[in-house]
């Protein structure tokens, strides 16, 4: 049975037990920050030995790069997967990426999501592989939004003149806000959607109707209809 | 001389050192991060025993939040104390504050203020003495946004029928997503400033001539012109 969930699963079973250390690490960092790991902690949650759980990573650096890693793959993953999957593109890409962004923080398998945000703040002046790791992620992200806002402006939903970088800075700021909001007052994420759609709307081209972005349940109305016009 | 020094301060040579510790820690934590402070560290670098500067603090946590305490005052001391030094009320104060902030961020202390930030979002969730110093400074930040914001409304300088509390929570998201662009590209903080000049106009009153937001230095004029016709 054991064998099989092993060949099921394709993985060994040192590779079973770095992803269980990376997973327990991932736990704590997003609990109480990266500082909170330390390879005493994880092999007594894990119970394992201290000396078992260096041979898999070998230093305290490079598990915290690890379960780095580790954490920007998931958030990646989330939050540029379903545009990829449903093949979105142009303003309703970008629409996507923040919505799922949300609901990352929002649902996601870290409290609050406040971890990336908090790690880059306090990293992004610093040199080495976790600073730079993170770094990339984010550039990863930002790169999306724009793309996409240069999709939506090549389609012409948004006017000609606009300007693409700064698309992607102020929907990520209003993100960052948002997040802020929610960590000191508990508001939940409907403000950030209504905010994102009035952005819009000042960007969009005059053929999409003013009404689509009156609130986000006008807004899926509007992008669902518009697929049907579509044909598709 | 030492005697003199220590009287015209009015510290005792005590009170000295825990100064001299907290400054050299905050030094660390806004380079490297809160979790880069230790007592073996501090010690090394300001020449003392370990023991000598353990008897200061008493345990790494105490010496953290002396140097939290430290930053969150000279923090909230910059970005208020000019709106208080110069007795400025409603719009006036409240650019004030967003002005004070962004110059605290480009000039202040902290290479890139992001020691706060990035704190603030990686302990938000977290219990103890560290993260409610923090979210109690943060409280005050954006109570002082809001109270500025009730006043621009009291005075008619901004719509009647503005919320105020979304007014706090849109300009303190331009600052974050300012600071978040300054990291990631370097840009300076320009465009933060005439984005938060065009949020001013987005909620003036129409008594305020839609030009004086047209740049910073249009909007500086007004305000000086303004105080010049209010017999000043």
């Amino acid at each position: 049975m054991r064998g099989e969930e092993r060949v099921w699963k394709g993985l060994s079973k040192g590779q079973q037990t770095r992803e269980a250390i990376v997973a327990q690490g991932l736990l704590t960092a997003a609990r109480e920050g990266l500082g909170a790991i330390s390879i005493g902690r994880l092999a007594k949650e894990l119970r394992m030995s201290k000396s078992g759980l260096f041979l898999h990573f070998g230093s305290k650096e490079k598990l915290e790069l690890a379960v780095v890693e580790q954490a920007l793959v998931q958030f990646l993953g989330h939050v540029l997967k379903r545009a990829e999957d449903d093949q979105l593109r142009g303003i309703e890409r970008l629409w996507s990426h923040c919505d799922a962004w949300l609901d990352f923080v929002e649902h996601g398998p870290f409290p609050g999501g406040y971890f990336f945000t908090g790690v880059f703040f306090q990293t992004a002046k610093q040199n080495g592989p976790i600073p730079r790791l993170i770094r990339g992620a984010v550039r990863n992200w930002i790169d999306a939004l724009e793309e996409a806002a240069k999709q939506a402006r090549a389609r012409e939903e948004i006017k000609t003149d606009t300007d693409t970088q700064e698309v992607a800075f102020e929907l990520n700021s209003i993100l960052l806000g948002a997040q802020w909001s929610h960590l000191m007052t508990g508001r939940d994420y409907t403000n950030a959607r209504t905010t994102i759609l009035s952005k819009f709307r000042s960007w969009a081209a005059e053929e999409i109707p003013e009404k689509a972005f009156r609130s986000v349940k006008a807004w899926k109305v509007y992008l669902a209809n518009r697929d049907g016009r579509a044909g598709k």
